[in-house]
């Protein structure tokens, strides 16, 4: 059954009648299949964000590795901040302390380290109100909406604010989104060679922060063309789906609404780390579409 | 025929047998149809180079229509160099010259109006010396290749130098590879919404020049993860072909020299737009196949 684990509704018409159309030879809104890119946000969008992003509960493990090397860290901000949990400490230091945090627990590796230090997480982490592995918090509809657009021709992209090397790690197995159909926030790489021995460097030094207007910029700088489709559920995905929805012919732009405390988690305008207020307040006037968890999805979580 | 081309030889054996060994499943060196990333430089790999690169025709062609909106930029630098074609005076205005023109024909639109200003460009405007419309200077051995990559399972990258959405304008129709696997030097993107009106704007600040070390890097970026086969040039290629060969496992890098003044142009170290020395003089210790044009090659250019 095509979209299962959507209840029928707006949001789920809204779906199948835009990929008929799209995907209709001869019609009016026919678009060739190479020019069917889909971009989806990652964290709320695909998989849960809450309490905090799973990109944070991995800087902490990566934190506590740290402080077991060297126990001085303990100690010294922003370590300190991060062992203690303590939010205010953390906001006092500002971007500096968490651009040192990600430097200091996402770099200074090559790329094929990290991703095997990636993996080797994913592989035993849990989400600790969810009870299960990091890499089971995605969401079914949202593994079948990827396998429906794929079906139809659509190629599918994560454009997201968190490391692009983490998301990598885990969003072909998760996804079956391949690493160059994932976009994300990144550091600056060096390529070192020595004889037969070649690696790219994660540097501490921040290439990009792909949030908001960063989302579609990077879409220009990766994909070359305009998406005519974009699923996001923050104030950091909208320049992402305006852009989507600027060009000519059919178009569509779905933003999910976290309104089930009982099955996830209900949050809107009040989570700091990526709050949802511009998108959901003129949704009706841009054209975006508003997915309702609890009214939409008859699953959130797919099996553990 | 495959890869009807080229001749039997050395060149076109390490490729069969290459690709025979990565398809080969329960073989040693199998590598799934996923990690299957060839990486092709463009100029002077894919297409013609000689006596300048296509890129520098497209400016000298931006420049002209510059000037005919405003007439007093003839008599002032770098276009009067440009115009004059005075390569000492062009020389002589160094690295910022060269990113003011870059900035002011390249730059200062949006992405969209800059790709219909390039597929125009394309449709009609030839190589001096050739004869042909720049987007049929391609090599139909080249072309043979990636479609043979591709019928193999591989995904077809562009790695360049030249500019990305100069490149992006003409590599579906030319070479079967969509804008999404094209990485290039780039400008600065902002992107700018007004209402129901959204645009990538392309500024007149460098983002990326593709070249040398940046080559890797960007690969790093845009497909995360390392390619198995990489087929270059000149010493601006050399980079990624040593990243290529430092993977795990099967790997091939490929060096096209260009030794055939009858059918196109013979040249390398003395080329100082894109020298060849490097890989040529350590091609061996390097474990990089050299392609002669004159010997591995039956025909060069394709239909015009």
């Amino acid at each position: 059954m095509v979209l299962g684990s959507w209840n029928d509704g707006a949001a789920k018409s809204a779906l199948t009648d835009f990929v008929a159309r799209v995907t209709a030879v001869g019609g009016a809104d026919f678009v060739g299949p190479a020019e069917r890119i889909a971009v989806f946000d990652n964290d709320g969008t695909l998989w849960t964000e809450q309490p905090l992003q799973t990109q944070i509960f991995f800087l902490i493990d990566r934190v506590r590795e740290l402080v077991q090397k060297d126990p001085s860290l303990a100690t010294r901000q922003p370590y300190q901040a991060v062992l203690e949990r303590d939010l205010a400490a953390l906001h006092a230091l500002g971007k500096k302390g968490v651009l040192e945090l990600f430097a200091a627990t996402h770099t200074g590796m090559d790329e094929e380290t990290f991703d095997a230090m990636a993996k080797s997480w994913f592989a035993t982490a849990k989400h600790p109100k969810l009870g299960r592995l990091f890499r089971r918090c995605t969401y079914r509809p949202q593994i079948e909406l990827l396998e429906y657009l794929r079906a139809n021709g659509f190629k599918t992209y994560i454009v997201s604010g968190g490391g692009i090397d983490l998301i990598r790690a885990f969003a072909e197995e998760a996804y079956g989104i391949p690493p160059e159909q994932v976009i994300g926030s990144s550091a600056k790489l060096r390529f070192d060679v020595t004889g037969k021995n070649a690696v790219l460097q994660k540097l501490g030094e921040l290439n990009s922060f792909d949030d908001r207007e960063a989302k579609p910029q990077n879409i220009g700088l990766h994909i070359g063309r305009r998406p005519i489709l974009a699923f996001g559920n923050s104030d950091g995905d909208l320049a992402m789906m305006r852009y989507t929805l600027a060009g000519k012919g059919a178009r569509l732009a779905l933003l999910l609404h976290h309104d089930d405390a009982e099955r996830e988690f209900a949050y809107d305008r009040d989570f700091k780390l990526s709050p949802l207020v511009e998108a959901l307040d003129k949704a009706d006037a841009y054209g975006i579409t508003v997915v309702s968890m609890k009214r939409d999805w008859n699953v959130v979580l797919g099996d553990s």
